[in-house]
């Protein structure tokens, strides 16, 4: 294609409203174009990539007899219905009716719709296991749509639903389908990309990873160890303290603490550690305003989705009213009784002298120790992990905390969904069993973003040779230029002939220009004929990231050209497992 | 892919709510799946062959310079406010709001996104003609969907739009994409597809065509001339009325008519012809409720969408009160009082001696003479086209109306959404001017259920082989025959080796039961490994139509298998243009 005829435009300036880096240059290379909140439409050059990363995504399905299907956009509510979520989804799913007042949704993920389809076929043991997968268009009405295509309303997902007989034949697809995502993040040329343990969120089911691109731009902190390869997502990642060398026990004494609300305006006060004190985070569950009262030691915080996992609701911060019973800035464990739940933060066991509140207002107690004054309480784990931290895997004080987009993730479901829409099939001895699924997403946009955003300079993308727009990006300096001019045809028709993709440059324009295009559209080859080359017969050959930059003889050009691409090939290739 | 892993159930029965062959087909053979009313979901062998159907499409439009790019399938409420389309289009277009009680809609075609995309690309000369296309999901929220995948509410097509600085440019790529239409049925295995001028209806414009698949199921009607080839669907055809041989002129004379409401009844009673009457058909404007008469030959029926076209309004069947002053029964042009709209029907026009309505109860008149009764009055054409009538282009008397399908159209849209939405290009004069568009349109399940419905017998669909979910159906007739199993298993694996697509049943079924199966599935070529043959060394190869079958040594089934799809793929090829 040239270049002239590529519908979009490019330009310098940096949109003021991209954060990251993978957006500015989607907006300035005339990828996509903003459409409405987290609505983008694609221009042909974004359209190319996706197009690539799809055929990468089907091609390894395919490889682990997942089969291809195609479920509706939009889905009557009463499919929803049935498995709960209609109700228990919050705004993120996005309701309407027809023109018969028929409850509809559009489709955020097709777990229902699985089912739907694979009921029949699934009715008999002897059609397991099998899976399916799509790649269509998925709405999910964000709150805050950011980051260009990274976090979107409309997307384009690859979302497949494997079906099992037994626990262990899930895992083994588990294993499969882990492996397959390897390679297709490897194909895409980040061969970087990890998988963490995760929370698995509203999908529900248990065990569950997300596959993580370390980037700083990312929007999710991920837990990581250098020292044993442990990684989790900040939910799924055990808090683990070590209290071993705490104070010694004390006499519980009530001390006067004239307005000193806050743990570390107690501590100061006080002249104690954070390190042995009791915080009280007081929250109400969304669904019946029942208080719920996290203790956790001073120095850490309290990770919401674990809280939420282990309560069964959504929570927010407390209002605490005279009724509640609760005194806050003074609420302790000790003499507590307020009608709440209590929970007690496993930082806080093997602690024997603790500062907490004394439930009075400018009182806290000192000395508290849990086991003697409050007798055998339950400890659970509700802490965010902090950086320093302690491996829950070597034990080792070595957790990281890195920045991370999600580009996949994979999820043993069990069986919510087959069991709430009554699934079920034969078993071999003729009982009737409820089959348990796997589910498995990729995001194609977000993934064209990811690697944006991992593979990229300051003038622009720098595309890996599988998922580049085109291959080659051919300028010719001087159309004005005879030479010039019939040197450059020669190579684009030559190239188009033998199958190469390549964006061609005859524009009547300064090189500056054109190479600040090239850039932007960041194609991993670039071919340049100018007339002071060919004055010595020569042609530039390089790469977007110019680690190969030469003269190559005219001749030799076009054989140049095809062994650089298979270079380019195989280095990602050798990544692939 | 093995039969036994294919998602999906085929059956015998043919389901009752299944109206036309494609659609009970479709159910029968495991392609789709009943989600919604007018949406499915597709099982893997429909995905394939769509898949198949989009690459073509892919293929055509890339060749005419079109290139690809993607909307979104939610769209702002706003855009189309700025085409005012959001007002104008009825209950079809899905509206609903957003979390942020934004105003949005379902895509059900994309001329706003185009030009929104295309706005700055398009701000210039230097940049036209240029066009671009999608191959994406809509949703139309049709009131009554039916006959499977031919009439749906979502659906996948291919939408295209150019833009041009003028109608000589536009109509230049209008019979360019013409012709790429051409290629896509041809390739796609229905050549017999035609193209008819249309009416424009909703999207605008003035000339557009239609691309019909001639079938008994189709729910269109077109008009055909054998003799000269003119084609039309009925809101386009010009009706011609020869009127040349109607009686002479006669005074103008009331008649007492009792009771004698209908043409049929009054002609009977004054025994005079229907095709020397003027009958009136009263409508009232949807938006004004006023009233709008239409005479016409007393013979002929109204066309309501050329009347529609006409007045520039919707029209409903008229309920006449008394305060309208008209005349229910005894209607007609003379001493006619009645606010309204007054139509005069071409089909009138010539005739001196007719019978009409007098405007009173129980009375007609006879020997009306519109030119001298009431003057020079207008005739315009708003009647429907009968079998046997007059073609508009040959003039001979050899109008046929027959069943179609819609596969595609395109339209000339001039600049009724570029000049709405205010996108204008700096001419080469450097005046500020507005573009002028085409659009064009494929479905693409649309397609698959047609090409069915044109190609099966009564045991399936016979799928062309360009489209075809595989190209070769494999049955091993005998698991429990070792050299049976072995020599289908060997064909399996030098076929697949190949990249070949197979689908293989090798259960241990009756061959009855895979046959029916098979030619559910429609796979153009069949190789049958059964004990009989290989005890002579020879294996079956027919084709699904039957009008290839033998037996073929064992040694050379290979061979033989891709020299039969290669000379099916030759007689596809043969009718592209």
């Amino acid at each position: 294609m040239k270049i002239r005829n590529l519908v979009g435009t490019r330009f310098k300036e940096r949109p003021a409203d991209c954060v990251i880096d993978s957006h500015a240059f989607s907006v300035r290379g005339g990828y996509v174009k903003y459409v409405s909140n987290g609505i983008f439409s694609l221009y042909n050059p974004m359209k190319r990539i996706t197009q690539k990363i799809e055929q990468i995504i089907r091609e390894e399905m395919d490889s682990v007899d997942c089969q291809e299907v195609m479920f509706p956009v939009v889905l009557p509510g009463s499919l929803w219905e049935q498995s709960g979520r209609y109700e228990s989804v919050g705004e993120e799913l996005l309701r309407f009716t027809d023109r018969n007042d028929a409850k509809m949704v559009l489709g955020m993920t097709h777990e229902e719709a699985a089912v739907h389809l694979a009921r029949e076929y699934g009715s008999t043991y002897a059609n397991y296991p099998f899976s399916i997968y799509q790649i269509q268009t998925k709405f999910r009405d964000e709150a805050r749509p950011r980051a260009g295509l990274i976090r979107v309303r409309e997307f384009t997902m690859k979302d497949a639903y494997s079906f099992h007989t037994s626990q262990e034949d899930l895992e083994q697809y588990y294993d499969k389908m882990a492996k397959a995502y390897d390679r297709v993040f490897a194909r895409a040329g980040i061969p970087e990309v990890i998988s963490v343990k995760s929370d698995s969120g509203m999908i529900g089911g248990s065990v569950s990873h997300e596959y993580m691109l370390l980037v700083d731009a990312g929007e999710d902190s991920i837990v990581l160890c250098d020292e044993c390869g442990y990684s989790a997502n900040m939910e799924a990642a055990d808090n683990t303290v070590d209290n071993s060398g705490s104070a010694a026990s004390a006499e519980l004494t009530k001390v006067y603490t004239p307005e000193q609300k806050t743990i570390e305006d107690v501590c100061n006060f006080l002249n104690s550690k954070e390190e042995e004190s009791c915080k009280a985070v007081i929250y109400q569950k969304n669904m019946t305003d029942e208080y719920v009262v996290v203790f956790i030691r001073g120095d850490y915080e309290v990770n919401e989705t674990k809280l939420v996992n282990l309560i069964g609701d959504k929570v927010h911060a407390a209002e605490i009213t005279l009724e509640s019973g609760l005194c806050a800035g003074f609420c302790g464990p000790y003499n507590q009784n307020a009608k709440a739940q209590i929970i007690y933060d496993k930082s806080l066991e093997g602690i024997e002298n603790l500062v907490c509140g004394a439930n009075e207002v400018d009182y806290h107690y000192t000395g508290l120790n849990i086991k003697r004054d409050l007798g055998d309480v339950e400890f659970v784990d509700v802490a965010k992990i902090k950086t320093g931290g302690i491996c829950p895997c070597c034990g080792k004080k070595s957790i990281k905390i890195s920045r991370g987009i999600e580009v996949g993730n994979i999820f043993q479901l069990g069986t919510k969904y087959t069991e709430s829409m009554e699934m079920t099939y034969t078993a071999e001895d003729g009982s009737s069993k409820t089959p348990i699924m796997g589910c498995y997403g990729i995001g194609v946009g977000r993934l064209a973003a990811s690697v944006c955003e991992a593979k990229h300079d300051d003038r622009g993308p720098i595309w890996p040779i599988t998922i580049a727009p085109w291959q080659v990006h051919l300028c010719c300096l001087r159309v004005d230029d005879a030479e010039c001019k019939a040197e450059a045809e020669r190579i684009y028709a030559e190239l188009l002939k033998d199958g190469i993709e390549v964006i061609y440059d005859d524009r009547d324009v300064r090189p500056g220009f054109m190479f600040a295009d090239a850039d932007l559209l960041g194609v991993p080859v670039r071919c340049v004929v100018g007339p002071k080359g060919l004055a010595n017969g020569e042609i530039e050959l390089a790469t977007r990231d110019k680690s190969v930059q030469k003269q190559v003889k005219k001749e030799d050009i076009i054989a140049e050209i095809k062994n650089l691409i298979a270079s380019l090939r195989e280095d990602i290739y050798k990544n692939v497992k």
